[in-house]
C-alpha cells in the first residue's frame, strides 16, 4: 500500500497532541499524552512511540506513514532538536528528538520545527495561507510566535532560529520586561498574557470604570468578555494592543513584502476588537507602496485540528 | 566563443556606470553616461545602449555578453521596471527598462533589481559575503538601502519591493520626517544625510564645543573628519547614529537569523567610530541566542568598481 499518510504532533508544555492526517487535512486518528510526567527525554519519546503505535493500529494505517512532523517550542529545524525549551520538563540542555522519535519508530523520518513555524507550514498546506507563497504567520498564545514564508518556503536562517518576530522592540524606552529577559518586545503587550498585563497596569493607573474591577485575577478572556459588554476600558485595551501590534506588521512587511499577514492563537479570537486598529496602525505605518495592500487574515484551521494538521504539514515535505 | 563575460549598469539620478565584468569579478572595460539629460525614457535607453556598445568594441566582447543586470533606484525585479522613481528625471511613472534595453542590444537578456539588491548580490558573488546563504547588506548613503539574502536568494516579496529597511521605524514617537513622507524611518538618522541633520540639530539645540560650528553647510564627511580630530561632538553623534542602527539590527536578526549583517556605502566608510555602538546596542537588544554570534563586516569591494560588480553580479543568474 502506498505511503499516503502522516503523522503531526504538537509538542507542548504539560500535554502534547498527535494526530494520523491524510493529503486533504482530515484527521483520522487522534491522542493526546502528558508531556510532564517525566524529565527524561527517552521516557518522554517512549510514550510518545507507544501512543502513536496505538493510533497507527487503530486507523489501520501501518506501513501507511511517509513521515512524522513535530512542532516543538525551540525546535530546530536543521539539527532536528529542542534546545533549552524552558516550558518542557524534559527540555533541558539538547533533545535530539527528531532521531530519538524516528529511532522508536522504526525509521520513519521525522521532520521538527517550532510550533509558530509548523503552524504557518500548516496554513499554507491546508488553511487560510493556501496558495500564498509570500506571508507572515504571527501566532498570538501565551506568547507571540511568528512563522516567515518567502517564496514559499519557512524561513529558517543561518541558525534554524529564525522568526522570533514576538522578541522585536515594540516599545524602546521604559517598556515592559519579557519572559526573554529583554525589555519591550511584542509579546510582552500582545500576547494573551500581554493583554491580561495592560487590563491590570491600568485598572490600577486609573479610575475609570470597568466591569473588570470586580474581579481578582485578569485574563485575556475576562478583557474579551467585558469588550463584548461594551466595557470602554476593555474596549481601550483591544485598541492600544491592536495598535502596538499593527506598527510593528509595518515593519514586518517593509522587510519581505508579504502577501498577507495571517493572524492565530487564542488571543486572535477578539479579532471583532482587534481588527481595525490593527490595520489602522499598520496602513499609517508602511510604506504608501503598500498602504491598504497587505491583507490581514485569521487562521482557517478549526482550532482544535489546527496543532495537530499544521506539524503533519511539515512531513509531507520528507 | 563562449558567452563569458556580463555587463553591470548602475543607475544613478546624475550618472549611470556601466561595466564589462568576467567571472572572476574583474571589470575589464567601463563608462559614464549622464542620466539626467533627457526626461524621455526612450532616449535615455538610446545612449545607454550606444555606450555599452562601445565598450563591448574596446573590450573585444562581441558576441560574449551573456546578460545585462542592471541597479537602480526602485527597479522591480519581477517586471523589469522602474516605479515612479522621483530621483530620476525620465522615471516618472512606470518604465520597462529591462525590456527596452534588452531590444536595443539584440535581444541580450536584462536582469534589473533596485540598487540595495544589487549590491547585495555584488557582495555574496565576489565580496565580503562570499559563501554566506543568510545576510542582510545595509548600504549607507544618502538613504538607506537594504538587500535580504535568505538561503541564497534575494527577497523580493509578494511584489518585487522587499527590503524596505531604511523605512522600518527607528524612533516611535516625535521621530523626523523621512523623505517618504513617515515620521522616524532609520533612513531619517542613519544616512549620510541623516548624521548631518542630527549635527544640525545638536549644535543648536545645545552649547558644547565643536570645529563643527565653524562651517557653514556640513556633510556627514565633515562630521567624519571631526571626530577624527577628537572633536568630542562628533563622536557623540556616531555613537547615536551607531546606537539607532544597532537596535534596529537587532529586530532584524530577530527576523531571519542571517550570518552577517555586511555594511556598505559612504557612511560605512566611518566604521572606526560606528562599529562599537552599532556592536553594543544589536547585542544588548537581541535575544541571548544571538548574542556576539551575528557577524558585523563591512563590504570588502573596491568602492569604484563596487556598483558596476553588484549589477553585473544579477546577469550570471540569466
Amino acid at each position: 500500500m502506498d505511503k499516503d499518510l502522516v503523522i503531526g504532533i504538537d509538542v507542548g508544555g504539560q500535554t502534547s497532541k498527535c494526530g494520523i492526517v491524510d493529503a486533504r487535512g482530515t484527521v483520522l486518528a487522534q491522542t493526546v499524552i502528558r508531556s510532564d510526567e517525566t524529565d527524561k527525554p527517552e521516557e518522554f519519546v517512549a510514550s510518545l512511540a507507544e501512543a502513536l503505535n496505538h493510533i497507527i493500529v487503530d486507523a489501520g494505517a501501518e506501513g501507511r506513514i511517509r513521515g512524522i512532523g513535530v512542532g516543538a517550542p525551540n525546535g530546530n529545524y536543521y539539527t532536528g532538536t529542542i534546545e533549552s525549551a524552558p516550558n518542557l520538563k524534559w527540555g533541558h540542555d539538547k533533545v535530539e528528538l527528531a532521531k530519538m522519535l524516528s529511532q522508536q519508530m522504526n525509521g520513519i523520518p521525522v521532520s521538527l520545527t517550532n510550533d509558530a513555524n509548523a503552524a504557518a507550514v500548516g496554513e499554507m498546506t491546508y488553511g487560510a495561507a493556501r496558495g500564498m507563497k509570500n506571508f507572515i504567520m504571527i501566532t498570538l498564545g501565551t506568547g507571540v510566535g511568528s512563522g516567515i514564508v518567502i517564496n514559499g518556503e519557512v524561513v529558517y536562517g543561518h541558525d534554524g532560529f529564525a522568526g522570533e518576530l514576538g522578541h522585536t522592540c515594540a516599545v524602546r524606552h521604559n517598556g515592559r520586561v519579557c519572559g526573554c529577559g529583554k525589555t519591550g518586545c511584542l509579546e510582552a503587550y500582545c500576547s494573551a498574557t500581554g493583554v491580561a498585563r495592560t487590563a491590570r497596569e491600568w485598572l490600577e493607573m486609573t479610575d475609570e470604570p470597568s466591569e473588570l474591577r470586580s474581579l481578582d485575577k485578569i485574563t485575556s478572556k475576562d478583557v474579551y468578555d467585558a469588550a463584548k459588554d461594551g466595557d470602554k476600558l476593555a474596549i481601550k485595551i483591544f485598541d492600544y494592543t491592536g495598535r502596538i501590534l499593527g506598527e510593528k506588521l509595518a515593519d514586518f512587511i517593509e522587510f519581505s513584502a508579504p502577501e498577507a499577514i495571517v493572524l492565530f492563537g487564542g488571543l486572535a479570537r477578539s479579532k471583532e476588537f482587534l481588527t481595525e486598529p490593527i490595520l489602522n496602525a499598520m496602513n499609517a505605518n508602511v510604506l504608501p507602496l503598500w498602504r491598504n495592500k497587505v491583507k490581514l487574515v485569521y487562521s482557517s484551521l478549526k482550532e482544535s485540528d489546527a496543532a495537530i494538521l499544521g506539524a503533519s504539514a511539515l512531513a509531507w515535505e520528507l
